[in-house]
């Protein structure tokens, strides 16, 4: 029996629920992409991203859903045959080597059981071994929208450099953009990748590419053929407020007003809400029983939460009947995880009463299909979120 | 310190939140009131609030909030000097026995404690004194937005043909219409009066009024000096489609679209979705030991709450906290019950996690300001929830 | 045979075609309007409104269309029984004398032609013999939306002064406000209507009276019974940022928004745009060897120009196809001039281009239906406009 | 002195002015993009793009603009050192060309001078020329965005089949689709690409690829590396209603509502009207003693109109004129053509008084700037409109 009246509320890892400030301005009529206004736009918007991604190269955004983004950044730095080296996070990492492969190049990847972060250490021993300094590139993904498992870049970047070697270092930060800190400059990050569906609180449809002078001089110097992803190109057009061909000129509407709705309510106070959601996800997870994914207590992701069903229970189930029933979409589990997890999106436009919303859906969706679990998973996030005021 | 970011949890008790479809609605461009296009609009939603009154009479619009179609009960039917019969439910009763005053009618008002409905025995009572007639009209506020009280229409209507009275009957049906059954030929109202902002889920802007053919052969005989609020002019011009003056058109698109909205989740999926939730607010203050308003197991309101503060708290202070920490309205007390009660507004565009978002943010609010009270009752609210699936 | 897909073009005298950034304000979620956020909003409108009428005084804003504004002034200013002079500029000075007989006002109507304005020297002569005061009020239409003619309120003030006159000035500035310079103050008016559907550049569903010393005392000291349109109640609230019953909330954000667009653009800008654009139109008139109805040269309203049909010729006929055919509203001839006139508006969100586009509908109307013209209106308003920059 | 208020006329060759439904379309709420609702949403879409190219075949979305769908036309069917025929039909041609040398292809270039259609005897000489079969595609754009010349596609297939040549066809129908007539399956179309913001008067971000089991099978067989733009997991995906990568979701809400328009009115009905306008275009640019830069009669654009300028004249500079003083906005002349053309769009939401705006707009611009012309190049335009009813 359905009850799907009225709000949805969407709890996904993304796309994120969009605030209604950034709908209307995306609803704005079209303009001409080669005329001042939009000139304007451009120079505004891209403004922004350099301060969102805390950097003071180049920012460039591709008409294109993230995974643009990656092909854009293993197209301009690398060529078929290169290799590089990447970590198994979970099954976004997986994917991104999947699409350096369709590229041709050899990844050496690090494995993992997708429960821990990429560990500095063991990228370490691996540079290290890597003499002739074949690695082109250390890629890593930020936070893994699969597990909710957040990596250290700064602490990557520090190996990587203690060992002196000359790897470029690549970072998916997909869905932690907006949502954790992030420091592309400070931390000596060549390319990061995201996308506008997460903490940018857009729908999707753009793809951010954060450079470094490194990564700019190995796109001059090589990389694959290429056209869609190049840099270049982009980087000169964008020096007068254009783009080389159409940009998804409405995106970039809301894109400068959900820069602007960040910007109001500031970084620290953002970043510092999503802790406090996922602090309080975390009790609940706690009071229920149930076990939280990730098993490194330095890694939890404040993104997002990924939850383990109980031995027998099928995550799916779960989840169709809380969508059903109570009108809440989770994240489901994705390749090796299907059914034995189901993910809890607490990024963007949330606060405290949209995450207990999703909470008492999940709490009521557990009694209802029989899972097994204790109650008072909704009491223990109160209560972290007071007590986090 | 506050932490109102995000999508802000309006549970007044109207307006009531707004489907996005509606406000997409509204936003359409104006058109010419006068022609074709405009014509059809008109017919549609006339028809559409025939069905939402139950009635087959004319149901008019004005440009206005609910307060102008009381007073265009008043000045259609009574003449200054006239005697009606009322009855003190709340402060809704009184100000439209206030607005009846200010045009020169002399009120009977039944005396209340604002914690029980209007009882036909006492209506009855009154009757059956006046047995020169002298009663033009019974004024009943169907569902009290000041205290959570519904009032038994169909019951009132029987009590005054049971004494032979020939007064007509008009029903303040402002929080109820589109929330609560509401029967307007059948129960043999003459005249409901009603507005947008609430169980129809509009902006404010349009009032209403459903008549019955002794209403309008009343106003045809009669009522008092009138323009802007009169009746025969108005039914006149809605024949073609059309109003004597200016109507406020964008708000009849959302109309429009508010209509099809309840239709296609179906009347009897609307109520019964109102009563779901209302048994589970009442099961959440009955188990944080706090009491609601209404005293009356029949009379309890499908669309609103109110729940008395234990003696010595203020509620205004409560309310501000939730405001400002929570970033959710709930409604005041309102005249003699100001700081006594809040009232939880679940109508229209809400369903089981809106409300428990609500809920929550009460029951965190309770423990912040220290009001005495029990943990318990989002819990008991899921409980009842899923027992009403 | 109708081609209407795309743009409609809506050159009506009103509602005026609405900006995008106005809709899309419109279209925001509800908040509650006894909360701090409606209070801060309500203040910037009201105060914006006083800068729009150019008064020190208070200015109200009704949930109601312009028609609620003429009531208003006359219930809390006027009993029944006393005495106005009005001038018959047109339909709406004849429908506003309507509205003041059916409040039981007796009406001293100085008749006209609907071709000339309201002569200041006919309303002295008026004064002068009504020595004993009789009259409480003179009533005129600033800019008559049904003939295009626009009247002296300045000089009808002095005129009224001369005498020594102490009746009130209480002007329908309906159709002018936004549009056309308006001086509440300086002027001398004690109670000016308006709407929201015209210069202001909104939907219907607003009305507005700027009051005066005089006028506040005349309401304080008597006027009709009232509830709704009661200013005393309603100055009241405004002090808080709030309102004695529900206000429009989703109107008052567009209100706030089109109050921003004429700032921006510049009070002489928009009101020379008007200029520029009614002097084209009449251009083209002329070149069409048509007559403009107002005969005035003094008199041309900037905001309509309404053009005689050649003796035989209907207009609304022409309208109809222009309609089906262009994709374009003209306003229909009002009342006695039904069929004799069209009324083309060019106020609002209006332009060059769009003005031109209604006038080569226009011109492509009068041959599709042979009407007896000469070519070359669109021509010459193109001169007109061109000289005009 | 600038006097742009009001609307902003885009008449530009795309992006064309977008219908307010699909503006408000793409402002609601994001969803699940792996859930129900979205899989029922793609269906719609991409069955709606099925009957748009006329196909039985699968029509590919990507999230992109239409560069994209060119790149992935390429990336899929052929492979570095591949031989091609193009034909310099203009700027967008020539664009083509260099996107496909980026990514190795040799391509065989029939040159041209921009003013006239890629012929299909010049094809056929050249593939008769071809006896190994080098070639393996013939790429051709329908309409030159960048001349206003339309090519013949079908004759163009005659042509390769009477050679016997086995060289794929790929059509660049960007700024055709839903404008022109396109007959992908009865053409027999290898791939046609195409993008959102033209005839489908969406915003830019989606880009299309119509397809055959010719060249399904070639990506097949071949191509080059690929990821993002892969033919087969794309196909794959959209079987169950989803998607290898994020969609532009909004952007999907849009489509679905822009083929809703243009199957309402007809696609007949809708290049009817894109006829219509152009012959009036064209008829204004003769009457103005202008040229326009398509010199062959059978090619000329329903899409746009390219004017040249008398010699010695800067068409940006009349161009920025007209932007500044009327709100209007023309293409520009691209590459070797700048400022030598401006570019009228005609394409999309328009209509016949969308049109006379804009050529009231150059007729006055070009009168402002000095540049040689006749007059009535709007009254020519307003005859042709009115004799094509």
């Amino acid at each position: 029996m359905s009850h799907s009246f009225g709000p949805h509320f969407l709890h996904i890892p993304g796309p994120s629920p969009i605030p209604e400030r950034v709908l209307r301005a995306i609803s704005l009529p079209i303009i001409d992409h080669r005329g001042p206004e939009f000139a304007e736009l451009a120079r505004t918007v891209l403004a922004g991203m350099q301060r969102v991604f805390n950097t003071a190269h180049p920012v460039l955004i591709f008409p294109a859903s993230g995974t643009g983004a990656w092909e854009s950044a293993i197209v301009n730095t690398l060529v078929p045959g290169d290799r590089v080296l990447m970590v198994e996070t979970g099954h976004f990492a997986t994917q991104w080597r999947k699409l350096a492969e369709k590229h041709g190049i050899a990844t050496d990847f690090i494995p993992g059981d997708w429960r821990d972060w990429a560990d500095p250490a063991a990228i370490a021993e691996r540079l290290r071994a890597d003499t002739d300094h074949a690695i082109k590139a250390v890629m890593v993904v930020h936070n893994e929208t699969s597990t909710g498992v957040a990596s250290p870049i700064a602490a990557i970047r520090k190996a990587i450099d203690a060992e002196g070697h000359p790897a470029l270092l690549m970072v998916d930060a997909i869905s932690s953009l907006g949502s954790l800190p992030y420091l592309h400059d400070d931390w000596g990050v060549d390319v990061t990748v995201t996308c506008s569906q997460k903490g940018l609180m857009l729908p999707p449809g753009l793809s951010f590419v954060a450079l470094s002078p490194k990564s700019i001089a190995a796109a001059k110097a090589g990389g694959a053929r290429r056209s869609y992803w190049d840099w270049a190109e982009m980087i000169a057009f964008n020096r007068d407020g254009f783009f080389p061909y159409t940009p998804a000129t409405n995106l970039l509407y809301g894109l400068r007003e959900s820069i602007a709705l960040i910007e109001a309510e500031g970084y620290d106070a953002v970043f510092a809400r999503h802790d406090r959601l996922a602090a309080a996800t975390r009790a609940a997870v706690q009071a229920w029983g149930l076990e939280v994914l990730c098993r490194n207590e330095q890694a939890h992701s404040s993104v997002l939460t990924a939850v383990l069903m109980p031995e027998g229970q099928d995550s799916d189930a779960l989840r169709e009947h809380i969508l059903a029933r109570y009108n809440l979409s989770l994240g489901q589990g994705l390749s090796k995880l299907k059914g034995r997890v189901f993910r809890i999106g607490h990024l963007g436009q949330c606060n405290e009463l949209t995450l207990l919303a999703a909470l008492s859906g999940i709490e009521m969706g557990l009694a209802d299909t029989g899972v097994p679990h204790q109650r008072g998973g909704v009491n223990a996030a109160m209560e972290a979120l007071r007590q986090a005021a």
